[in-house]
């Protein structure tokens, strides 16, 4: 079964803005543990979009989180190395972290890594540097395997990354759905994981959930290990639930007709 | 886009052998023309199941079809070569034929393979041989590969053949599905398409329709060209037309777009 990160408690949605905003923790709580009974091993924290402070934000947040999810595991998502490490210092749980993410571009590198290192957290490296986001496999590969390399290089060979291939709209960009899923096996090559951040391939499309769980299918069957999506959404827990049923991970497909029997693959 | 043929004009469901018996055209009409709208363009015919005279059976529905729908496209779906001799000979519209199916047990390349080629129909060859059907992905191949060169020996290099590597019900074999995936691009390499009778996959099993429109986008992801499938059931309707989107053959998803404004992907 891929690793499923919920990415519902995200900054660019008006809701949760708000709801940060307010400080409503019940809010917050109640979307975290949707996202869990779902199956989200992880809950992703952006703050990142709010107006006030982000450091305040994300650390209200992982406060609410783990004072009453117990061992929660939480994936610090930003760009901006000061709020990752004041999340990093709040959380006390006994659960697991993900940082999201670096990139190749040197100060994301040098701010970020020796975070991930620190507190031995999981790590997403979106395949990206500093000319921007790449067109084909093979260069999201190349930008890859040099963050790779460099993360080796630190000396940290245990370090665990997700690497993230950055899929991009299919209907402004017509080939990027096959040029990320041709990069998911150049990638594991190296000996790393893959990770996506799926709604983004359906923006600007309507029935986005038939086009995220369709590309879900497709990118587990290439190969992918974790996803960032919304398992609240019927279609996208059936194509996850499907498709272990499918590829052996779910032998005799009892985790599918477990999650039939409590009426969740409609 | 991949080659859709309607499976539910097929004598194994009960109310089709029903309506075959009472000769109700209008049955038979109503489930061809629900398929061709839901983006079937071969109707399948299987006659084989009736309690009365195939032959008979399959000639009354072959007529149905042909004196209703312009330029039907019909795919005859027999074991029986006079059933389908009968088919052929009785066809008279001016779309296209399939023949489903030989494989590679040499009476049924004996006796159907001519009326193939004979007709210039499209042909379907099931990866099965004597022994039975086989395990592996290598196996499936390798029977391919006679049956492909067995085809070519007769001279009939402009043949299209379709090869099924027959999927079997993941409820009892969990690792058949990832070896009908591992074999779709090892066929392919002959020069030769691939065709998969899809609901095989979720025989046994809740929420049939999750599953094998999660196969179906895995099969499509790995190369498949064509399947035998129910076009009317609206998860399969919705992973045919995202797949498309996704892989490009609908480019800037026209298609996609035109199938939800029509109401078409719920």
């Amino acid at each position: 079964m891929i690793l499923i990160v919920g990415e519902r408690i995200n900054s660019t949605r008006q809701k949760i803005r708000e709801a940060i905003s307010r400080r409503d923790a019940a809010y917050i709580l109640a979307q975290a543990e949707r996202q869990i009974s779902s199956g989200a091993q992880y809950i992703d924290v952006n703050c990142a979009m709010t107006a006030a402070d982000e450091v305040q934000d994300i650390d209200w947040v992982v406060s609410v989180l783990q004072s009453s999810i117990k061992d929660v595991n939480i994936c610090i998502d930003s760009p901006n190395y000061l709020a990752i490490e004041r999340a990093l210092g709040t959380y006390k749980a006994k659960g697991g972290l993900m940082i999201n993410s670096i990139t190749a571009e040197e100060a994301r590198i040098k701010n970020i890594l020796p975070l991930a290192l620190k507190y031995r957290t999981k790590l997403v490296a979106l395949t990206m540097n500093e000319k921007g986001m790449p067109d084909t496999a093979e260069e999201r590969f190349e930008i890859a395997k040099f963050i790779y390399e460099r993360v080796q290089g630190t000396g940290s060979r245990g370090q665990e990354i997700y690497f993230d291939a950055l899929i991009r709209p299919i209907s402004t960009e017509p080939n990027q759905a096959k040029e990320f899923l041709r990069a998911i096996p150049m990638i594991k090559s190296l000996g790393a994981k893959t990770i996506c951040g799926l709604s983004n391939v359906s923006f600007g499309l309507p029935e986005r959930s038939a086009i995220n769980s369709t590309f879900l299918s497709m990118a587990i069957h290439a190969g992918l290990d974790a996803a960032i999506l919304d398992p609240t959404d019927s279609a996208i827990y059936a194509s996850i639930k499907a498709s272990g049923a499918l590829l052996g991970t779910d032998e005799y497909c009892a985790e599918y007709i477990a999650a039939f029997r409590e009426g969740k693959l409609r």
